[in-house]
């Protein structure tokens, strides 16, 4: 399966957790070739909205390019989200982290396994967030 | 050019059209085709949002299919956003239409272009309800 097929398999598979959870959730066509910041996955309701970019990884370690976390940021303040990561650990499952808890490389943001297990919301927990129960 | 092909050229149109005056907008990926309701693009700010169902025509009527209105409803109340249409009459331009401007038929909504002339909106309009200019 090519990279693109994986992101794209793996942005569904956030699109139907969302969903299960009672959250409408979409895909953004074009995501990492438009002109315009824009995130992978917007989901959200009438209270709250969060603007996602995705990553799968069989490693233990995800880089984020610097610029693709400013745009993600740019898009998110305009749009009235809140920026996520989202990163699938291959064999592990998925981790939301916040951008002020990614570590900093001069031209990276970095998130390990180790610090997404520390600091990483779970989807539930994510959704828990969204209903005031965390 | 495939009708997909002049149906994505036409949301393309939009996105740029809304960035152009200032708003955030997305295209929605796969959004003719997933099995959750979702409209065509999104396009908004921390204030207001709108769900947009596209169409683009050669002739002077536009049916959209009841399904595609309801799921565009069903959308729009989960997501916090306005519902609209947006048709471009090839030759004439974009309106803007509120769901509630369309005619029913017994399977279909339909928007004329004498009924977009009379109660449709241009995109600047549409703007302009944003800035709550008008």
């Amino acid at each position: 399966m090519s990279l693109k097929s994986k992101g794209i398999n793996a942005e569904r598979e956030l699109v139907h957790a969302f969903w299960a959870l009672g959250w409408p959730c979409i895909r953004v066509a074009g995501s990492g070739s438009s002109r315009y910041p824009s995130p992978d996955v917007l989901a959200g309701n009438s209270d709250r909205m969060v603007a996602i970019e995705c990553k799968v990884t069989k490693e233990k370690k995800k880089y984020f390019p610097k610029k693709e976390i400013e745009d993600l940021l740019k898009f998110s303040e305009l749009f009235g989200a809140e920026p996520w990561v989202a990163i699938k650990f291959q064999g592990v499952g998925w981790f939301f982290l916040s951008l002020d808890d990614l570590e900093v490389t001069p031209s990276s943001f970095v998130a390990s396994l180790d610090l997404a297990k520390r600091k990483g919301l779970l989807t539930e927990e994510l959704v828990g967030i969204f209903k005031g129960n965390v």
